[in-house]
């Protein structure tokens, strides 16, 4: 006993108020107060008028478990006292018959985690009190709602009895009164309720449920204490290595109620517009309720403003105290408060929630009030929220039937009629009909109808399907993978759960969020202009990563520019063999059985491509444009049914038989793996000798309207430093030749992607060639994991939503496999060539966490389709201060 | 002056004789005599006779070019003395009228080298030489023949006139006599052509053709000198570091003619039978010939026997070198001799070229005869080379049509009827008829024809297509990708190149050479006892690394366990499912709609699989046997054709719609990166659960009979940590079931393949749930490379030909790529768990290289078809030597 003494002694003070707009704790006591009562005590200084209330410190729970789970000497003496001051702040009486005061009670440590107890409402309740809370509100159904709310919390928190118990006596009840929900119950129902209860309790526990208050709150005090040590915590701690014997607070808080009449009330409060941003208090309030009632949806609450005419001076307390609290915590606050008897209460506020455009048009407008530094602005907007900023968003407003959800592929609302095929999409544009085309899959050759469409939606594919990798870089909105719809090309209808949809049926679809509603909707449109434009000037001037875009027209590449883009980082040259003028060319040139044949198809094509690079140059002029070499294996150029063909034979003049045998000679089983890349230059080295020309003669016609030009060509597929070299002698020889023919020097680089896993294992001697690296993070995702991302629809969402893998690696890239080989790659290159220049423009380059990773590991620039360049330049910015902050 | 009399003074003897038995340098003095001067010299001291001559040592040509490109004084008087010399040691004289001395003149550097002065035979002929030559010989074409060969000779390679303008001439000459080869030219056309040749030297060189033999040789030494500059060599030395100051010697060896006489002859003989090994002195030779006469093949060779009786006291002499050469070289030798009038000389002894039998029979027999020690005879045999043993052979006596060569898939040759689907082999089978099995491709379902028939022949297809892998592991013979059959499978008929071959046509193929040829072949059977054993056993007690089988069945486990198989390092799972009792089973899984239909196909198919590892286990007793989970894409279980889908419907009460439903939805674009491998388990965990259980319910059930099973369970396709971990729960948790329910305890391993370039990249993390690795090296070349090994014929076999890469990766593994991830993955798995067992299961497995690399990285075993387990066994072992040799 001695002992136990002497530890009393050292104890000292152990309990802490806070109320009346002072606290005898503050926020750095975290350690002895625990967060929440840290938390608590810095509101009131802060002379927010809490409810108040105390923390018991830390310093009784490791007393506790140092003395055999007992208090010290007069503890509970102590703790009356605290009540006492709690009682007198609030002008009520706990368990008091007319006006009793209740309390919550809360565990809380200085670290918060699982298992510990929860929290306890109403405390002080009891069958005196419900009475005196009854005629206080004037509302019986109330007092009795709230006082079998705790007898249930407590039962379960404090003693373990099943909740499930209690449930089942409500829906009893309700059973016999015939409702459904609890709304319908009345003031009896609730008394009948509680009666149950404690019925319950006498049965489960051997003992009635406690009548008196400070028994209740003992018992709870004890039930804190006891949940430190619950297994669950305990094993969270070993696992986060935290000391056990850091200890817990308890926190006992004076409830308030804002239904105890009309100088009652509650609301929720916004320093600005969350919406919009605008800088103007905003909010939202009901008389006489409490917060349940709002979320029940009974009554409507009213705008803030019109509080200042009924309770005029808690309208002006509560604006002071709102500008007050966002100077303090420097950002948009979202409160929630109640006014019980004219007596205004805050019960939280935390940083509040935000449209992109409220997030951009704060940061920007705190900047200028002097409020936060330009570095904080730029951490206050998170580089994918942009995504909602650049496309037009369906209307929050729209009530639209939603009839299904795909995978959101390409961001941006659209809202059309539906049409199945590209020709059809095509047709319907020239009559400016807007349309969204509706497909099982899309093809290469479906792009022109993609471009005549407003958005597309397909049932089949994943994020990086033909569709989803199409639609990004035209910016189309785009939904793939909706396997609830089910297509019928032929006849034109497609099937969404029971609805049947046909042609010319509007649909409206939302690429950033993969929904598909019924019938047309309201679009917002974005607005790039004001703070948007300060904004991302700022973060480029912090941003140290360079953004280029993948485009393949002028008319991307113009887009990309005017978001920001710095170069083009891909620009596909095959998506140009596409074209209706194109095709037939190409086709005839696959299709070729003599050398000269080839020769001939590839001549006549070369002018066309090579208008294409003047078009794209011209746009790009004075910034590097990455051109890739052809790379898809050359089935894809080839008509895929018997009438394709047949159409195909009657315009380019070679027999149907002969087109059908070439397009099953060249069938593959894993095209994605075979004849593509650079192979297809090394066996025919006249495609990329034409292309070469192509790029090369349009860099010397533009040097004479003094039109400077920076090509970067780019190999593709490469794997073996052979390869490379004997593409880069091609490329060299008609270099030569064309520099020769205009009398030019045009200083283009020859580089390579590195999607092949064997190249980024050998990048020390691909870059003792190669002048550039650019990673095709695409590929090198196929490759590296095995999977193709045609076909990994089947498994990849499965991995994903069960946390086999915690990202789907071809939206994020994988940092421990794809990354590792990145790494290497980085490393082993610029030992070979210290100046190595590297990019990445596979899909997952305009993704945040890819460029903060890119940016890491050095590369030079990340390139995206054209939306997402304003996201990569904001995540260039973010990764040079996240990592300053790491410092 | 002075400064060139004081070198010549340093210079001292540069001149070496060699001949008449002794010589005065010897196979040390390389760097003053050159290779090929040394090795002159050694042979005259070991006693062979050699033709007299002698070496210029490299010091002469240190000083040529010290000193302007001039000679010591006195220089040409030396040579002139050494020149008498060898007239002295063959009784002609240089120049001579009635019996001339001819001389050869060589370069002969201490390391050979591209670019240095080609041989110069018959130097010494002159106008009145030849005349000399032609009445010793009583032969005048053969003289005027060899001073025409002299005068083209000298004038290319000293003087570099063209030789295709001697050709021409003789072209001429032989276009006036209407005749086609050279043989069909007399005395006098070589007269003829001798003069044109002296005419067109004057019209090159503004003079006569050097009648001098000493200005000839002067000439001649010049050259060899000249040429050590040339630019070719200049830069072969600079690329190999070879100093420049090295020098070449100079060898001038005097002629020796086998077609003087009846006591002249040529020959060529072996110290034992080249073709069996067997221990007798073997060979041919030609009376009053040169060796020409042996190549036009206008004579017949007789057998070195009857030379004893013809020439007694050379054959003595013969016999006595040969003994004496195998003696000293300690290996069969290969040699060329000549007789002139009575007098043997050896023209050159090397090592003999044997085939596989002869080279272990020959190796064996010289341990015991104690000449070499085992480990050289393990060096003696290539591993490659044991193929020929293993395997039967298509005779060199079948002179048979060689219709087309394709791809050498697996090793053997067969001899059958032609028949176009895998029932018809089948039924042939029955009927006891060897078929041949002609396909575009096999497929899964052809797996029960191939192995009815003798061997496979596809036209599509590598080396590691599905034809040649089952062909491998099957041991059968079998050929793919031979792109000239076009095979049409409906009609029934093959056409290669104009020939049309149809069902019942009898055909050969060997697959060892890729050759396929019309009719029947006759063929020799292997022999695997005696010699062949012993050398294995040695072969073994050398090794380090193990060499397990992939095997599937029973009967391929016992094939391997009798060539040496120390387990199994892969048995495919899925093979077994392909049977005719299992796959509408199989089929029925696939197509189950609900979990408990699934678990009926799975309950059904589970006795069936445990008896397929019981038999495994069973013929594997006491060894580890590797067992893959399923891996292939489900679709491959499927049927493909409208008619198949039919059968099957009727066959399991399935509608055929649904068939293709579900065979559609499950088509893949890329199979190779699709759902499969682990995956598989992943999302349909009960197809799994259903092997493992079969797995070790086996195992439990033949402990009762005492029989000791060690079952490595092996996971496929593991990309992430994930995968494995849940995949290894499965398994454990059936595991626990089975042991309880038996009451046994079993010692079974969980581990992974190596096969994605992520496993390999993550093996650390990996290593700490996998109990061992093993390399599927197919899957990770092809991910590596980005190669799909079924559709990489198109290029990859370019890429060989022409350079691009060294060796096909799908044979010997890709030690710069793929091998960097494997070396990777064994230091980073070894990291996490020290003793992880390592091995290798992919086709490279049993490739020689790959073995000594998987030695060098620290695998603990190869696993290879069943029939290069011997040639692993053999490489493991030269991987050992090699790597002592080294060090």
């Amino acid at each position: 006993m001695v002992k136990k003494t002497s530890k009393t002694k050292k104890i000292g003070k152990y309990i802490y108020f806070f109320g009346d707009g002072k606290a005898e704790g503050n926020a750095k006591m975290k350690n002895l107060l625990g967060g929440k009562g840290a938390n608590l005590a810095e509101m009131t200084n802060l002379g927010i008028p809490v409810p108040s209330g105390f923390t018991i410190s830390t310093a009784i729970c490791t007393y506790y478990y140092a003395n055999r789970k007992t208090y010290p000497q007069g503890f509970m003496d102590e703790v009356k006292k605290y009540v006492h001051k709690i009682e007198k702040s609030m002008g009520k009486k706990f368990g008091d018959k007319s006006d009793p005061l209740l309390v919550s009670v809360r565990s809380g440590a200085a670290i918060s985690m699982p298992g510990m107890m929860d929290t306890i409402l109403n405390l002080g309740l009891n069958d005196i009190a419900v009475e005196g809370l009854s005629k206080q509100s004037q509302n019986p159904r109330f007092a009795f709602d709230a006082y079998r709310r705790f007898i249930q919390m407590f039962s379960d928190v404090v003693l373990g009895i099943e909740k499930d118990k209690f449930e089942h006596i409500i829906e009893k009840i309700k059973e016999r009164k015939g409702v459904k929900s609890d709304i319908e119950l009345d003031a009896e129902d609730w008394k009948d309720a509680v009666r149950q209860f404690k019925a319950l309790f006498t049965k489960e526990m051997g003992y009635d449920f406690p009548q008196d208050p400070w028994k209740q709150l003992k018992m709870a005090i004890d039930a804190v204490f006891g949940s430190w040590n619950n297994p669950r915590a305990i094993t969270y701690r070993n696992l986060n290595k935290i000391p056990h014997d850091l200890g817990t607070a308890v926190n006992v808080q004076s409830m308030v109620f804002g239904n105890m009449g009309e100088d009652s009330g509650t609301g929720v409060a916004f320093t600005r517009n969350p919406s919009t941003g605008e800088k103007k208090f905003y909010g939202e309030f009901l008389i006489n309720a409490q917060g349940e009632d709002v979320v029940a949806g009974i009554r409507t609450p009213q705008p803030i403003e019109s509080l200042q005419k009924k309770l005029p001076k808690v309208y002006a307390q509560l604006f002071n105290i709102q500008k007050k609290l966002e100077k303090h915590y420097k950002d948009m606050q979202d409160m929630e408060f109640t006014i019980e008897k004219g007596r205004l209460f805050f019960l939280q506020t935390r940083t509040g929630k935000r449209t992109a455009p409220a997030a951009v048009k704060i940061a920007v407008d705190m900047v200028k009030e002097k409020l936060i530094s330009r570095e904080t602005a730029i951490l206050r907007v998170k580089p994918e929220q942009l995504d909602q900023i650049l496309h037009p968003m369906i209307s929050p407003d729209s009530k639209l039937e939603l009839l299904a959800k795909g995978l959101p592929a390409s961001p941006g609302a659209a809202v059309g009629k539906i049409v199945f095929s590209a020709e059809d999409a095509i047709k319907s544009a020239e009559k400016r009909e807007k349309v969204v085309l509706v497909r099982k899959e899309t093809s290469p050759e479906d792009v022109g109808g993609m471009h005549a469409a407003e958005g597309i939606l397909t049932s089949t594919g994943g994020l990086t399907s033909h569709a989803a990798v199409v639609g990004r870089g035209m910016g189309k909105p785009c939904v793939v993978g909706c396997s609830a719809a089910v297509v019928d090309e032929s006849r034109k209808i497609v099937k969404i759960k029971n609805k049947e949809l046909k042609e010319g049926d509007v649909i409206s679809i939302s690429g950033s969020t993969g929904e598909v509603f019924a019938g047309s909707a309201e679009l917002i449109q974005p607005k790039l202009a004001g703070e948007f434009k300060v904004f991302m000037q700022w973060a480029d001037k912090i941003r140290k990563i360079g953004v280029r875009t993948n485009a393949d027209t002028p008319f991307d590449a113009e887009t990309a520019r005017n978001f920001g883009a710095e170069g083009i980082g891909l620009c596909r040259t095959e998506h140009m063999f596409f074209a209706q003028d194109r095709l037939p060319k190409m086709q005839k040139m696959i299709l070729s059985e003599t050398m000269e044949e080839r020769q001939k198809a590839l001549d006549e094509l070369m002018p066309l491509q090579k208008d294409d690079f003047k078009g794209i140059f011209k746009t790009m002029k004075n910034l590097p444009v990455t051109i890739r070499l052809i790379d898809p294996p050359l089935h894809e150029f080839l008509p895929k049914t018997e009438e394709e063909r047949k159409e195909l034979s009657a315009k380019i003049d070679i027999p149907e038989e002969k087109i059908k045998e070439v397009s099953e000679s060249l069938h593959e089983f894993n095209p994605m793996l075979g004849f593509r890349g650079c192979r297809l230059g090394i066996v025919y080295p006249q495609i990329i000798k034409m292309q070469v020309r192509a790029i090369l003669e349009a860099a010397a016609e533009l040097r004479k309207d003094k039109i400077k030009v920076i090509p970067e060509i780019m190999v593709p597929l490469v794997g073996h430093i052979n390869e490379l070299n004997l593409t880069k002698k091609y490329i060299d020889e008609v270099a030569q030749e064309v520099m020769k023919k205009h009398s030019v020097k045009i200083n283009y680089l020859v580089g390579t992607m590195i999607e092949v896993p064997r190249a980024a294992l050998t990048a020390k001697e691909i870059a003792q060639t190669a002048e550039f690296f650019s990673f095709g993070t695409n590929d090198l995702t196929q490759m590296t994991f095995g999977f193709s991302r045609d076909d990994a629809g089947r498994f990849l969402r499965y991995y994903v939503e069960n946390k086999i893998l915690k990202t789907d690696p071809f939206v994020t890239v994988d940092q421990q496999g794809v990354g590792k080989l990145m790494e290497m790659s980085v490393r082993d290159g610029r030992k070979a060539r210290k100046n190595l220049k590297i990019g990445i423009c596979g899909e997952q380059g305009g993704e945040p966490e890819t460029v903060k990773f890119c940016h890491r590991i050095g590369l030079n620039y990340v390139s995206c389709s054209p939306f997402r360049v304003p996201i990569a330049r904001l995540a260039g910015a973010w990764a040079v201060l996240e990592r300053k902050k790491k410092q």
